[in-house]
C-alpha cells in the first residue's frame, strides 16, 4: 500500500484522485441499443437477452411459481437475516416522512409542502457472481413506505433463464409489482420507453456495470430521472491509536473486495497505527476468496498520516468518501465537522457492512466525489415535494401590491394584472 | 383557442402534448464553448462576451461601486416589496428545515440524518427584456438559510457592460456572495470548470435560454449536479362556475406572456364558464404590452370540458402541471387527489403570480410533465442529507449475525468478516 506522509494541501487534488472512469465511450453503444428497444419492444429484448445473456426467454415476467418456489429455496436462516434487515430498514425510513407544516408567511397566506409518491419506480439489480438481494431491500422498501404503485424490478438472468432466489423472494416479501427477467443496457431501455411487457417508469434506480451506467446518463437525457451518477464503491476510515487495527483492516478490505477499481484510505494521525493497519491487511488478505480482486484494490489505496486535526477534516471533506468511517477519541469534533460524505459509521463497533445490510440507513450513496451535491438514496428520492398556497381576500391585500411592483419591475404586465383585477374587485 | 369537449382517455396524451423542446442539436456549439473555457478560462469568457453579448468586459466581477449605485437607483417603493418577498420566501424556507431524529432501529444500533449545505452554488440569471430580480430571492434565500458558502451569481452584461440594478440590489441584499457579468454558455462553463475569476461550483440553479438548458445538460454530464431538466412554463387551471372568469383569463393570460411556447390549459366542468373565460382573455389580451407573444401562447392553447371529477383528477395528474390553480367549490377531492404538480395555488385569490414573487413557496419548479419525478426547488435543493449510524457493543451482537448470513448469501466474505472479527473479541 501507498503510505503518504504529511502530504502538503497542494498535492491533495492529486492524491485523492479517483480510477478513472467515464462511460462516454459507450454512448453510441446505448443508443443503438435503445432505439431498438424504443422501436421493437420485447422483440428488442430477447435478441438481445439472446446475444449478451446466451438464453432465450420467452416471457420475461417472473412467474409466480418461481416466486413460490423461491419461498422453498431460500433457508429459514437467511429469510429471519432478511426479516430482521427489513424491518430496520423500515423504521430509519419512515422517519423521514415530513409531516404537513401549514406556514402563515403573511396574514392570510398560507404555505406548505406536502410529499406524494413518484407512482413509478424501476428497479435495477446487476446479475453475475454476486445476488444483490440486499440492494432489493434499500430500494423497494422506501419505495414501498413512499406510497410508489408500480415497482419493477429488472435482472438478468443466468444461462438457464432463472433468478436467483433470495432476490425473488426478497422482491416479493417487500411488495416489488413485477419482477422481470432482462438485464443490461436493454432493461434500462425498457424502463425508459416502455414495451408490451414492461411499463415506461418515471424514475430508475440501482447499480450495474459500465453499460448499466451508460445507459441510465442516456434515460436522463430521455426524461427520467435515475437515482444518482455512479462511479466505483470507496471507503474513507480516519482512526487513531484508540481503534482497533484488525477491525480497520477488515472494513478496508470490506471494500476492497467489491472490485479492482474500487477505493479505500485510511487517515490517520498515528505512523504506528497504520504500520499495523497495513500488518492486518497483509494477513487478513491471503484467507479472502475474492483477494485477487482485493489485492489489486489495495494496490491503489492510500495510508495517510497527517498531524493536524483541522487538514485531517479538510482532506476528508475534500475527498468527500461514500462510506466514512470514523474510529477516533474526539469524534465530536469531526462530526460536527463533516460537509461531504454519504454515510458516516461511528466507532469501533460500526462496520461498513452494518450500512450494506442491516443497520437501517440507505446503502445506495454518492461516490465519485459527489457526496459534495448529492444526498444518498433516502424516503426522499421516492417523492416529490408539491407546495401549496392558499391566500384569502385579506392576504391578497397585504402581499398584492408588492407583487405588482415587483412584476412591473420585471416587466410583466400580466402578471400584474391579475393581482390588480382581484384587489379592485376587493374595494 | 381550442375548446375541446368530452375527450376520451386514449386521446389525452395527443390533448396534452408539450409543445417540442429539444437542445440535443445544440450540444455541439455547447461542448465547443466548454473546451474553450475549459482551455483558455477568463480569455475565453472575453472572446465570447464580445461575440454574443457584444461588449468588451474587461472585469466580469461587479464591483462594489457598482452594488452601491444599484442601492441608490432602485425605489423605494421596489425595495420594500423585495423585502416583503423575502421575508416570505425566508420563513417558508426556513420551516423546511429537518431536525436531527436519533432512530433506535434495534437496541443499540442508532441512526439518523443530518443536513449539510453544497458549500459552491451556482446560480444563472438571464439577461434580456425582463430583470428575473425574483429569481434571485427564490435561489439565494434558500442557499443562504442551508448556509452555502459560496453563492455565485452570472447574468449577462448588457451593451454597455452593466447589469439591471434591481439584479444587483436583491443579490447583495439576500448576500449572492460574488456577482459576475458574463452570461450564455459560457458562464455555465466557467461554473462547471472555473477560471481564473469564477470559482468552479458543485451545482447549477436557474432559468436561460436553449442554449443554458442545453449547456446545463452537459455540465450534468461532467459531473456538476444541476437543479433540474427545463422547458417552456406552463399553468393549468381547474374552475368551476364559483370561480371568476375574469379572474381565471388573467392567471391564463399571465403565464402566456412569458413565451410563445408558454402553454396554458383550462378544464372546467361547466362548457358556459369555458365560453366566458375565453371571451375575458380575448379582451384582456389586448391591453398586455406582451400581446403579441400571450397570443401565440394562447393559440396553442386548450379549453378542456369535463364532465366527471374522476377524469378531471385523473387528466391532471397525466399532465403533471408546473403551476396549477385550484378554484372549485370541492377543493379538498382535487387537493387530496393531486399527485403530479409543481405548485398549486388554491382559491379564487391566489393567483400564480403571487408563488411567483411572493408568497412564499418557490417559483423553480418542473416543467414539460418532469413534476411527475421531480420537486420544484426547496431548502432539500442546497443540502444533502447525510446518514450516521452509531453500533454498541450489544447493537452488533444484536444485528452481528444477520450481517453475516446476508454478505455470506452474496459471497461477500469480506463483509461477514468485518463483523466476526468483532463479535470474537466480544465473547
Amino acid at each position: 500500500m501507498n503510505t503518504i506522509i504529511n502530504p502538503d494541501r497542494k498535492s491533495w487534488s492529486e492524491i485523492l484522485k479517483r480510477p478513472t472512469f467515464t462511460t462516454a465511450s459507450l454512448e453510441s453503444v446505448v443508443k443503438e441499443v435503445f432505439d431498438e428497444v424504443k422501436e421493437n419492444g420485447d422483440v428488442a429484448l430477447k435478441r438481445y437477452t439472446e446475444k449478451f445473456d446466451k438464453v432465450s426467454i420467452d416471457n420475461f415476467t417472473a412467474s409466480k411459481d418461481e416466486l413460490e418456489n423461491a419461498k422453498k429455496v431460500v433457508s429459514d436462516e437467511l429469510k429471519a437475516a432478511i426479516e430482521l434487515a427489513k424491518n430496520n430498514i423500515e423504521k430509519f425510513h419512515a422517519s423521514q416522512k415530513i409531516e404537513k407544516k401549514v406556514i402563515t408567511t403573511a396574514n392570510g397566506v398560507e404555505c406548505w409542502q406536502e410529499s406524494r409518491d413518484i407512482e413509478k419506480v424501476g428497479i435495477y439489480i446487476p446479475g453475475g457472481s454476486a445476488p444483490l438481494f440486499s440492494t432489493v431491500l434499500m430500494l423497494a422498501v422506501p419505495a414501498k413506505l413512499a406510497g410508489c404503485k408500480e415497482i419493477v424490478l429488472c435482472t438478468p438472468p443466468d444461462k438457464n433463464g432463472n433468478i436467483n432466489p433470495a432476490i425473488l423472494y426478497t422482491a416479493n416479501l417487500v411488495g416489488v409489482t413485477k419482477v422481470f427477467k432482462v438485464g443490461g443496457i436493454q432493461a434500462i431501455g425498457a424502463l425508459t420507453f416502455g414495451t408490451e411487457t414492461i411499463p415506461q417508469v418515471y424514475k430508475i434506480f440501482g447499480p450495474g456495470n459500465q453499460y448499466v451506467t451508460a445507459a441510465k446518463q442516456v434515460a436522463l437525457s430521455e426524461g427520467i430521472a435515475i437515482d444518482m451518477p455512479a462511479g466505483p464503491s470507496e471507503l474513507l476510515v480516519l482512526a487513531d491509536e484508540s481503534a482497533n487495527a484488525a477491525f480497520v483492516a477488515s472494513d478496508l478490505l470490506s471494500q476492497a473486495e467489491h472490485g479492482a477499481d474500487s477505493q479505500v484510505i485510511c487517515v490517520s494521525n498515528s505512523k504506528n497505527f497504520l504500520q499495523e493497519v497495513e500488518r492486518e491487511i497483509n494477513t487478513q488478505i491471503e484467507e479472502l476468496p475474492r483477494k485477487e480482486i482485493a489485492k489489486k484494490a489495495i494496490e491503489n489505496s492510500k495510508l495517510i498520516y497527517l498531524e493536524n486535526n483541522k487538514d485531517i477534516l479538510d482532506l476528508i471533506n475534500e475527498y468527500a468518501p461514500e462510506h466514512y468511517i470514523l474510529a477516533v477519541k474526539n469524534e465530536d469534533y469531526y462530526l460536527n465537522g463533516v460537509i461531504n460524505a454519504g454515510s458516516v459509521f461511528i466507532g469501533n463497533y460500526t462496520p461498513e457492512s452494518a450500512g450494506d445490510y442491516a443497520s437501517g440507513t440507505n446503502h445506495t450513496l454518492p461516490t465519485n466525489g459527489f457526496a459534495k451535491a448529492y444526498s444518498g438514496v433516502n424516503l426522499d428520492a421516492f417523492v416529490k415535494k408539491i407546495t401549496f398556497q392558499k391566500i384569502s381576500e385579506q392576504g391578497i391585500k397585504n402581499i398584492g401590491n408588492a407583487i405588482e411592483l415587483m412584476a412591473e419591475a420585471e416587466g410583466l404586465q400580466a402578471h400584474k394584472n391579475a393581482v390588480t383585477l382581484r384587489l379592485k374587485s376587493l374595494k
